[in-house]
């Protein structure tokens, strides 16, 4: 078997995780690493699944009334200076340049890890009036964080994201902003990554530097780990106030607007990987998969290759994306390598198997092979397919996500539970920031956020005080 | 008149073209200047307009059995210092990051200004057989050059651009690709951008640094400033050979890699405003411009919103791009401001005219207006309508061009014709060095491309020995 090949390379997920998902990353072609330490090359099975991401955010974006920009890369450090806890939080993984060509420039320029500062001022300058609110910008880029470990998509130097940055005429229509993009990415990630990923407010320790609050989108690995995979700022007047956005009310009097920012990036990759892929590669929602179908013809005839044809034109004319692969490699090197690819299902027509008047669909999610009969609606079939497929891997995660959801009471639930598997980790919490501490001792979890569910203590997990909010806890990436 | 407003902000086009071009720019709100010098914001308006030149010209790629990639932003200087002409070619301009935190590294890094060096680290790891071949890889990013004088969108620092990167098995294959891609910007920006460019092949001495050869595109500015505006590169086996990329070849023999890149810039933005904008604001080829249509309702009636109403629904699902332009501005505010922004055709719908069953359309390129019934076949009418604008747009500027092409067959000629009107200029050409920098003495005027055309003398312009090439001349952005 040609599959082999593949399938050696991929340590299994249950044997090392942590290898399993850089083999996956590898044999799936959607990474490699660099000369530039830390820094990864997106490989084009990788960019083509984070153009398809960013096509169907980007949609959503603009018709919420969203439009996109492109500010500066460089940052300069008197102006990031100007909010001091953003400085704060994101100094010591800020890289600077210094120099062009041999000489030294009189300041130092941030490369952005974040835009904030250069949003604000861009906006003081283009705000005057309440009719100029609110601005809805939206920006794609790359940005960089100086990270001491990196794994590919998950934790990189350099990574690609958007960034919203909205400023708003009041409060109640920013925390409103706020509140929806958080959904946006929620029911990005459930309708289209399968992803039944939770959310809530991160605790006082746990959000953004400088932000009034911060929501965020947390999906649950395969092995348990949590992965923050999108967030949303509300700001208040903070930042207006530090950088002068200031605005005339319908009152005619000068108010600092409020300001809202919100990301999603590359991590979304990483996400994918951990939470559908298997010893065998990758496996692709097919809402998000770049390509959705590949046909494998097996056995030199006419007859398999004019259906072939005639499959790939209608299924494309579907608006389904399908290729055939034609290479001379053998049908079980193409399955193999359509498998460690994650192409959600598979078509072969087979010349034995069109003398029976017959072909096969392989489904890359369960391996499942179905028989049908050639002159089937192939669009009509493999549209009911490709549903199934996208709706079971939802399911199937949710599964996997319920399994590994716990409740805590106290410390030596903490512990156990940490010990034997970690998860979503349901525990109530008094507030205060040395509890979050305490906690964090045991194999470094975190409050991932508070969530507005029913109470199922009154005690704090930690201290047995007073509860006052439900947290979901868990390890990181 | 509302209109006033925004035409007293413009400096008329023959009045002051550097001015009136800044103008425009700022106007029709396409990109302002930022606090990081040198560097703009590229504003919604500039942005769409960039979004809808990078899905067409993305799509042509990929019709052409190109994929994109992502590869880092920073380039370790040993691994830029590889290839000498490069180095020395784009030394000046480069910026260096020195820094994280406060901690010097031990090597600087670049900021790309072109990615050649990363890609070809990257083949090298990733080419091995002439099987491999070819690999036909893309990337859409932002690049750095450390720029004295800039302009928006014509010359910044930072600027966003595509920039191909392609390894093949063969020269043959490989000069067959850079002529391609040629072809491709040629194409784009005669059918889109309206824009009747010239193409050829660059002299040595304004090739790019290391390359065989270079093939540009020169488009010709309404003031007669050449800009070059899209180029192809061979790099023939150079690049490969210090980059070491290796393939087996079908001998089973070692060979270096044939080596093209092809790039094309927001610089396009620049073109588009200095070939078809006029002292009212921007001019958009319908074919180019985010939003094709403006409706405005003058008058209030519930005949006026309907109408109005079913002519977007209509125009919109013909995939022609409408908007009703609903704010409380007066109808006059609303022309001009369409006028600025440069949308091709507005309808006007207002409640007199309904009175005897009529609505007014004017184009954007002529301003004339056009009266029709207002139970016309809106989606046909229109239709013919833009295709007429795209047409007459590069008449217009195909006109324009003729009318600043000139001949030269003197020195005498040359600066006749640099002192009176700059344009493009055929004039033939020893091949010599000394020469090229003899004519860029006059205003600074320099060889745009070696052309296959018939010859016009059989002297060189400037010293009278043999000619070699028949070259256009001009001064350039």
């Amino acid at each position: 078997m040609g599959d082999k090949k593949f399938v050696e390379k991929i340590t299994s997920r249950d044997v090392d995780f942590a290898k399993w998902y850089t083999d996956v990353v590898r044999e799936a072609k959607l990474a490699d690493y660099t000369s530039v330490k830390g820094c990864i090359a997106i490989e084009p099975n990788g960019y083509a699944l984070w153009e398809k991401i960013q096509s169907i955010m980007d949609q959503k974006f603009k018709e919420l009334g969203h439009v996109n920009v492109q500010l500066p890369l460089l940052i300069p450090e008197s102006l990031f200076n100007k909010e001091k806890e953003l400085i704060e939080g994101f100094a010591p993984e800020l890289i600077w340049v210094t120099e062009v060509g041999d000489k030294k420039f009189d300041e130092r320029f941030a490369i952005r890890s974040t835009s904030e500062t250069l949003f604000c001022d861009y906006y003081k300058k283009h705000i005057s009036s309440y009719k100029d609110l609110p601005k809805l910008y939206n920006q794609w880029c790359n940005v960089f964080r100086y990270e001491k470990e990196t794994r590919p998509f998950l934790r990189s130097r350099e990574f690609l994201w958007q960034e919203g940055h909205t400023v708003h005429a009041t409060a109640e229509e920013a925390i409103k902003e706020t509140e929806q993009m958080m959904e946006v990415y929620r029911s990005f990630n459930h309708d289209y990554l399968a992803i039944p990923s939770i959310t809530g407010k991160k605790t006082e320790k746990e959000k953004f530097a400088g932000a009034e609050f911060t929501l965020t989108n947390e999906d649950l690995m395969y092995n348990g780990v949590c992965l923050q995979d999108g967030t949303s700022h509300y700001f208040g007047q903070k930042f207006s106030k530090a950088y002068d956005v200031k605005f005339t009310n319908k009152d005619n009097k000068e108010e600092y607007a409020y300001y809202t920012t919100w990301g999603k990036t590359t991590r979304a990759i990483a996400a994918i990987i951990m939470v559908h892929a298997d010893d065998r590669g990758l496996v692709l929602p097919p809402k998000i998969a770049p390509k959705q179908i590949v046909i494998i013809p097996i056995g030199e005839s006419e007859e398999v290759n004019n259906l072939c044809k005639k499959y790939k034109k209608e299924l494309n004319n579907a608006g389904i994306t399908t290729y055939i692969d034609e290479t001379d490699k053998s049908p079980g090197f193409k399955f193999a390598e359509a498998e460690v690819n994650g192409i959600p299902l598979r078509i072969e027509v087979g010349k034995r198997d069109l003398e029976k008047g017959l072909i096969t669909m392989t489904r890359r999610d369960t391996l499942e092979k179905l028989e049908f009969v050639k002159d089937i609606n192939i669009t009509e079939e493999v549209t009911k397919l490709l549903d199934t497929i996208q709706n079971d891997m939802y399911k199937k995660a949710l599964e996997r996500q319920k399994s590994l959801t716990f409740e805590a009471h106290n410390m030596e639930d903490m512990k156990n539970i940490l010990n034997t598997q970690p998860g979503f980790i349901h525990a109530m919490w008094c507030g205060n920031k040395e509890c979050e501490d305490k906690i964090k001792e045991i194999k470094g979890c975190k409050s991932r956020c508070i969530v507005e569910e029913k109470a199922i203590d009154d005690k704090c997990v930690c201290c047995g005080k007073e509860a006052k909010h439900h947290v979901i806890w868990g390890i990181q990436y």
